[in-house]
């Protein structure tokens, strides 16, 4: 793996770059085929190259959503039993909103934003049916952090949100009270955002979190099934 | 990959627990042996299991090591992405701070913090020196955050200083001037947060960033020596 970094580093190549053949690399790396072919799939998992199937390898984007993943992983383990993980998830969650709260509010001010409002239009409709609206909830957070143009952000949402909803149905289990609240929230979100009112914004992300928050409670010290 | 975190999961595994046998796997998820050793192979880059030769595998340690030096990787090769990376983590840092603000500060109004303070002191004899500090500060925002109790934070905020402390020196070559500012400002976040003003400590966390602000902008544009 060092060598093949060091020869991406000599040869200054950058994403997207071809890499040489595995036959040109074990010749110039002095290396035996497995060698380098075991040394390729994991600088694919981290995402130094990347391997397009039949076509050789280019220069990876280096991103960092395996590091965020590995992260989150490692920190849902941590505390498998019961909800300190989750607990920690949505906290950070809710860090991260109420960090970025003041610039999506200047970014958002005066602006008109047809798709988020379908978007809180459908949540609210599958909350009415007592379906979930996981889709709608990312697609909703996703767009209001595009425009900070901060892939970390991005990146770190995804991830907590993968695990978030990984575990979330589980604790819920019937009880959908907190649907039609949560998808409310989304409403004074934007409204707040569009207005440029941080305040109501704050109030929103705060209320948004109140079901995610109870059913933390009523399920603390409760072993996962 | 994903069939095997979700494993490691279900499972409850953690660091050290030994994974099925190869043979074990491929039946339980239902994919080949060639893709199973794939996944194995990718997992151990990222420090998720470790294969011990001729003896299996276990959950790893998840360490951020190896992917701390793929940003590092992607830094030295192209300094213009390396400091839209840097950008990003500095700036989710920055949220984070901002996010938790008001918790930390409600945490510790009424303190004191002699350690703290002995931190402080630390960071400014050092840049008296023109010698960086970057144990005390790491030391410093990680108190500050321990109030939270929350290791999803505390891990994340190591992440992103591993990163930014293996990037920054380079950019800052032998430009000392930010470093009396950022131990300032320190005292000044420890200050407001003693006396429970988040006014103080909102405006202490923004003077912090303006040293690493004005590296990075001096820095874009700027072809790495």
């Amino acid at each position: 793996m060092d060598a093949i970094k060091a020869y991406i580093l000599r040869h200054q190549l950058t994403t997207g770059d071809p890499l040489p053949t595995e036959a040109k690399l074990c010749a110039d790396l002095g290396v035996s085929r497995s060698s380098v072919r075991e040394a390729l799939r994991k600088l694919e998992a981290l995402d130094i190259i990347s391997v397009r199937q039949g076509r050789g390898s280019v220069v990876g984007q280096m991103s960092m959503q395996p590091l965020v993943e590995t992260l989150v992983l490692k920190n849902a383990l941590d505390h498998t039993q019961g909800t300190r993980s989750l607990r920690s998830i949505v906290a950070t969650r809710r860090f991260l909103d109420l960090g970025v709260a003041e610039e999506i509010v200047t970014n958002m001010k005066g602006t008109s934003n047809p798709h988020l409002s379908e978007l809180v239009s459908e949540m609210t409709r599958k909350a009415q049916n007592n379906e979930l609206f996981p889709n709608e909830d990312i697609a909703f957070h996703t767009a209001l952090l595009r425009s900070l143009n901060n892939d970390l952000i991005e990146q770190l949402m995804q991830a907590m949100w993968l695990v978030h909803q990984a575990i979330i149905p589980q604790l819920m289990g019937k009880d959908t009270r907190g649907l039609i609240h949560t998808a409310e929230s989304h409403q004074r979100m934007l409204d707040a955002a569009e207005k440029g009112d941080l305040q109501a914004y704050i109030e929103a992300i705060n209320e948004h979190y109140q079901p995610l928050d109870q059913i933390i409670k009523d399920n603390e010290n409760k072993p996962l099934s």
